[in-house]
């Protein structure tokens, strides 16, 4: 286990109804509010009407339609809104994308000059508006970390940035609110989710039993409810231990003591920089061939234990177990009615090279489980046909 | 799965010399620092000299001799060097008991009356002085909760405060800091860390399979590494484990969405207040008598599904399964070197019918896994003779 430092401090008002807390959470920073959402869900789902008759007596500036793979140019209008109106909180409703904008927009207002240089720098970041979320989607787990994902279509690029004070303060995590969600999302959020935990499951330091566990745990929990929130998505019991598993993915518990660079991100930020994809179907097709193309000597035990702890496969030779897991791990994508071929998303063989080329350039893929290269990222690709 | 709130804003600074950033750490809160610990063990271990050296600059005032189950004399005591030296930040070198006691000091110093007032009722503590936490034993996760356990040997009361400003705003986790912890402390350490996940695995919610898969992961790094820290005190992967274990099994994460409150622990606060017994031994002796007590049809599916998650037993008859399940608790902890009678701890049968009337009067035994009344209890104590 390495050395490391854990810093969760986002207050998690979980259940039915959380919402009504609201005003009384937001009353300790101010009454000027930008409210940030992306396109019309919210509002055909009423939380937009909810929420408006809920900050009654605040000053309510929006920011609408943020993008999925939110983009820069919503960054800058985000904190133009702020700086006009001395915004005091910025109250993001939506998914991941909603929330890593809102997040950039916070830290902005503090900065003078273009909000990319803190996407391309995170050191830049030096304060930041309060953040509270209201969570649609469970996925990236924004809602507890310190991250943010910007996308910058000119120059092709999807890049994380990332600070302690872009931490939410408050985020309502209410399960019902993924009632509505298409089943295509569902499924792209328990990619996500999971890619999460393997990023860090997969790891070179050893000993953290702990982590991995709690990684064990938290990827059982999306096996065994993803595929009954998308037969069934009113499901409160299904829908309840995802988000909070989506959470707790991705807020430094699992991460801990491990160290090392993600690579499935890194390769899936290409894609989704040049064809603009959903993150997690992205993910879900990478992951499988990057656990194929990985398993070897160094990594066989682990990808073994992987496939005993999860799936409960033994066999004699660890391998073939190994290999069974990663089998299972692709008909468990299958079975939620994800892609398993870049073909199938409109990705051709045009772009591979380049795609190659610039997650080796911006994704520290040398510092993954097993360092890869630049042809390494292109036979992966390739094996994603 | 119940709403809930869960915050655990600690930053956690966790490994072999992490004590290094100390004081970059205090310095923002002032310069006036409590020092809080108890008997000579981090004289002997040189740790107080390590604090004392890293600490040049800053004014220091001193609590020693703070007791294994804290008394409220030494929290006055506290609170007086306190308010007569202004100081900034309550810095709490040791276990549970320490950084307890430091707790209800740094929330003394805001509060005219007596101290014992904020144990009896956490509505009146309303603010707090900041704290910092050297962590020196595994066991009761005070480093990263709001909770502290005081006692009052006058009125033979050991009981529990709670407050969100008192949660350490920084604890360092250093685990060569138990390497030369006594066998039966690291023991009773882990009995404390498995009696705390079992208070929230058995409760009557349903649908929280994160917390519980969570909580199953916890209880197996226990069971797994304390043999080992025991066998090899220096151990750097047991002891490091079982550290980040203790801090996580009582941060909220396995509480969140169960609600019910806490058997075991309302028992055993009874037999430490009159006997002053280890609070992880008595845990251990209790938690046996207790599962089997309450194991019904209504219990028997839980107990039969812990012991195949953490013991790997199966059987038909899943009375059998359960019972076996407890068997091997208890094993575990003989395994240890814990006491499994009363007897074996000086505790004989004069005061048992007493204990049980306190134990009711003062620990809502009635809202726990299985509702317990004061007959109930004696039949358990009677069970541990």
């Amino acid at each position: 286990m390495n050395n490391f430092t854990y810093y969760a401090p986002t207050k998690i008002i979980f259940g039915k109804d959380c919402i009504k807390s609201l005003k009384e959470e937001l009353s300790v920073y101010g009454n000027n509010i930008l409210l940030a959402y992306g396109g019309g869900s919210i509002k055909k789902s009423n939380l937009y009407d909810t929420i408006i008759t809920l900050l009654d007596g605040f000053n309510i500036f929006e920011l609408s339609n943020i993008e999925p793979n939110p983009r820069i140019e919503s960054v800058r209008k985000g904190i133009s809104i702020c700086k006009a109106n001395n915004i005091n909180v910025v109250l993001a409703i939506g998914g991941g994308s909603v929330i890593d904008c809102s997040k950039v927009v916070a830290a902005g207002y503090y900065y003078d000059k273009d909000a990319w240089d803190l996407v391309l720098n995170p050191d830049l970041i030096t304060n930041a508006l309060p953040i509270v979320s209201v969570l649609t989607l469970a996925a990236t787990g924004s809602e507890m970390n310190k991250n943010a994902v910007i996308s910058n279509m000119d120059e092709n690029r999807k890049k994380g940035t990332s600070s302690n004070c872009m931490i939410p303060k408050v985020s309502f995590l209410d399960p019902t609110y993924t009632f509505t969600l298409p089943k295509l999302q569902t499924a792209a959020g328990a990619a996500d989710i999971m890619s999460h935990l393997f990023e860090n499951y997969f790891q070179k330091a050893t000993d953290c039993y702990v982590q991995d566990t709690i990684a064990e745990g938290l990827l059982k929990t999306v096996i065994k409810y993803a595929p009954i929130a998308i037969e069934d998505p009113t499901n409160y019991s299904a829908r309840s231990n995802i988000m909070w598993a989506s959470s707790l993915a991705l807020n430094g518990l699992t991460a801990a003591g491990k160290g090392g660079s993600w690579s499935c991100h890194a390769i899936e930020h290409e894609l989704s920089a040049y064809y603009d994809i959903t993150h997690g179907v992205g993910l879900a097709i990478i992951t499988i061939a990057w656990m194929r193309y990985i398993l070897n000597d160094a990594t066989v035990n682990k990808f073994a234990k992987y496939a005993e702890n999860i799936f409960d496969i033994h066999d004699n030779d660890k391998y073939k177990q190994a290999s069974l897991g990663i089998d299972a791990t692709k008909n468990f994508f299958l079975s939620i009615g994800l892609p398993s071929k870049l073909s199938e998303v409109g990705i051709d063989e045009s772009k591979l090279k380049l795609m190659s080329k610039q997650a080796y350039l911006h994704g520290n893929v040398r510092n993954g489980y097993v360092s890869l290269n630049e042809e390494d990222i292109y036979n992966i690709l390739l094996m994603c046909k």
